[in-house]
């Protein structure tokens, strides 16, 4: 059985997403957020504190987006589903591009504004950095802005794992405000993705397990 | 013919290092740092200006981790160089996890570092905020510390993208003075990886290729 470690809207969104658009099983064990400060325990299984862990037998990994191909080409090795995209396909460069896009372009500066916007001490928040990572995140969506106004997903004609990738960065935007100041076909593709039944399932699941795990179902960002 | 758009030591060592590490051909275009400052043409075929840009047919990557998988899968299917890692192998999600890491992890913090303490200029530098994300490097090494004590790589017992892409963070680290900070055997492994003649060929060539096309042979950064 698959383990999902996960925080409300955090980036382990992404597996849980995934999961649920491949119908796998799996157990989600959720966390109030940050795990290092308010479950401490957690830091036995993962030492860096972060989130998300997902553990699959002796398979341990902390990074969402390597999730977002791992997942599929494990629960679904012959992908009927189409939520991977395998060497032989035109679009397997694209494929691997987004994947990584979505997080160290697209969500990590994002995380800077967060901090020294909103979880810092007042003393030691940085409104330039915030406001200069802000311009940052929004000047690199010109990238998917060309693709998306022309394509309903991002690579290989279909929904897979890269748009899971890609669109969590859009969920965090909204968090951090930044949804109106999103160019309009990537505003557009982010309301087409939060239709799917596997993003409904994903957002009514961490809600219930948050529920009965005796947690907020609100996020803390 | 792969073609790969390269500032020196810029993240695009990342693919220039698995083109040498494949023994593939590839052509090699250097640029001045940053290129949308002093290469302006440039961005009529990468419109965000960043590096790499690897172009192979109708194929084009912008995310430096991402060709540490693609690369090798393209260029040598059967895998009898080792340097990726199959989805039948047990190592397969720590691989994927470790090409994400070096960059989502392990390089965009030190990024920050640079900006903040070298790029801008004197008035809009954030000693803090080069200090924070300094630490925040350093106490995710962690990690890889842990496992590179009793490993020699990352993952599959092998020399894989992997060490590529988490390699090139600690080829940044040393740029941005953090090399002393390296845990002792993240410093050790540091040292074995510059000993590969994958590497010593891939310092050579960019040294060579910017001389030749009129360019400093130095970084910027």
């Amino acid at each position: 059985m698959i383990v999902l470690h996960h925080c409300t809207s955090a980036r382990s969104f992404r597996p849980l997403w995934m999961l649920e658009e491949l119908g796998a099983p799996y157990e989600l064990r959720m966390l109030p957020f940050p795990p290092r400060v308010f479950a401490k325990p957690y830091l036995d299984i993962n030492p860096l504190g972060t989130i998300p862990l997902l553990e699959d037998g002796d398979t341990r990994m902390t990074e969402s987006a390597a999730m977002c191909e791992y997942l599929p080409v494990r629960c679904d090795p012959e992908n009927r589903l189409g939520l991977h995209v395998r060497p032989d396909e035109p679009a397997f460069g694209a494929w691997l591009n987004y994947l990584h896009h979505g997080e160290a372009t697209l969500t990590f500066p994002q995380t800077i504004v967060l901090r020294y916007a909103r979880f810092e001490t007042p003393e030691r928040r940085l409104p330039q950095a915030a406001e200069d990572y802000a311009k940052w995140f929004l000047s690199r969506l010109r990238g998917i802005e060309a693709v998306l106004s022309h394509n309903e997903y991002l690579c290989a004609g279909r929904f897979t794992g890269a748009d899971i990738s890609v669109g969590y960065s859009l969920m965090l935007a909204q968090v951090i405000d930044l949804g109106p100041r999103l160019p309009p076909a990537v505003a557009a593709y982010w309301d087409r993705l939060q239709q799917r039944d596997g993003f409904k399932r994903a957002m009514a699941a961490q809600e219930a397990a948050a529920i009965a795990q005796g947690l907020s179902p609100k996020a803390a960002a």
